[in-house]
């Protein structure tokens, strides 16, 4: 099993403090780790299939702060498909002009799905899969892209199809808005005025978002375990989709 | 006009050089960066709308030596389309499950090419248009990858068709192979055994490749102007398309 980061904000927001504390559990999940970044409608995409603890590209991210309204990180545990660049998530797909970036957490069984050729997978994981025949199913159901409301009606009717094969944990955002799909384990938390301090789990680092912030910032937090100690994380239900616009969910 | 710097190679080969040598020219070239790196199907993609004279991510790559078969890489000097990351070159998609990865030099006037659905631009250049056109002409003509000589073919078909809206000197690879196109300025050179010296034409930067290859090694660069002193670069005539398969012009 892997794990999931997802980062929503209402401001340009960095994520070097989560993604240290994601790159921590590296050891376990050493088959590779990526990490893509909207800025605007374009995306920044860093994927490597070294760890997060050995990779070059990692270390920049831990260290340069790349400020995003959306991010999806992934540290990998292979379960399908050989330990590969083309097999690293998060992946990305144009449709309707606009860049979908896509992570998963999970394992879909005998999960072979009728793909009809404008979304083809270029690795072998189920994953890859889902989220081509997600980017099918979604192209058949609007012409263009529709506001973030419809298009969360229409996820909320397609990830039962997926979550019956298999665990199905997930990220998913176009830039506007980002999905998170729970079947097993997610949790999410809010941060917002007053900010305080939190101390990441598995780590001796700390931060005072006191220090970098302003008071009408506002970021949420999605992750497969809680990444710090003292602060209000919610676990997803079984079967919950949630959207985040503006580092709320909605 | 932007600079095109693209490497093909028979064994996987880094392109600290080259890229150190294109970087030299981001001073008039200072609207973004981009370099994408096949391995296997997989790809790397680095960019930034920073120039690679400042950026993180260029100093990355040039001081890791990323090893790949085929490398694609630019800088900017926008023409057409703000500086942003959507408009930052290579672009990549996908298509009969594999990655195809574009960049291009030139300007192309009035052009607006009715775009069917399955390739639309994110961005705003005339580029990315090229590029979602040239996706959307290569799906009609084949139903799945065809072998690299009939792609060839294709590809000299549909070259001239975009030629005669402006200038379109352009790069593309699918990780099988490296297709240059010229219109007004492009150059090539095979380096092979015996290797020799190369020195940096706008740098004090000179290597010794025969400390670092076998006699078996080979790598085409094809850059808009010829990097290096003293190694015979061919010019590519107008309207030339050349396609490279390990290291050589096929």
């Amino acid at each position: 099993m892997c794990q999931l980061l997802g980062m929503n904000a209402n401001t340009p927001t960095d994520v070097m403090f989560s993604f240290t504390g994601l790159a921590t559990r590296a050891d376990e999940h050493k088959d590779g780790f990526g990490i893509g970044f909207f800025e605007d409608k374009g995306v920044r995409l860093f994927v490597d299939w070294r760890s997060a603890r050995q990779s070059p590209v990692a270390e920049l991210v831990k260290t340069w702060p790349i400020r995003s309204h959306h991010v999806i990180a992934h540290i990998r545990k292979a379960t399908q498909g050989r330990v590969a660049l083309e097999n690293t998530h998060p992946f990305v797909r144009e449709l309707w002009g606009r860049y979908w970036v896509f992570a998963h957490n999970g394992n879909l069984v005998d999960f072979h799905p009728r793909l009809h050729g404008a979304f083809r997978p270029v690795g072998d994981t189920d994953s890859e899969r889902a989220f081509c025949w997600l980017m099918q199913e979604l192209a058949k159901s609007h012409a263009c892209v529709p506001p973030v409301d419809e298009l969360t009606r229409t996820l909320a009717e397609l990830m039962p199809q997926l979550h019956r094969h298999g665990t199905f944990n997930m990220l998913l955002s176009n830039g506007q808005a980002l999905w998170a799909h729970n079947s097993t384990k997610l949790h999410w938390l809010v941060r917002q005025h007053p900010f305080g301090e939190a101390r990441l789990r598995d780590d001796e680092v700390s931060v005072n978002f006191s220090e970098h912030t302003t008071p009408a910032d506002r970021v949420a937090i999605i992750a497969t375990e809680p990444l710090t100690d003292h602060e209000p994380w919610t676990a997803f239900a079984p079967g919950e989709l949630r959207v985040f616009v503006d580092g709320m969910p909605r």
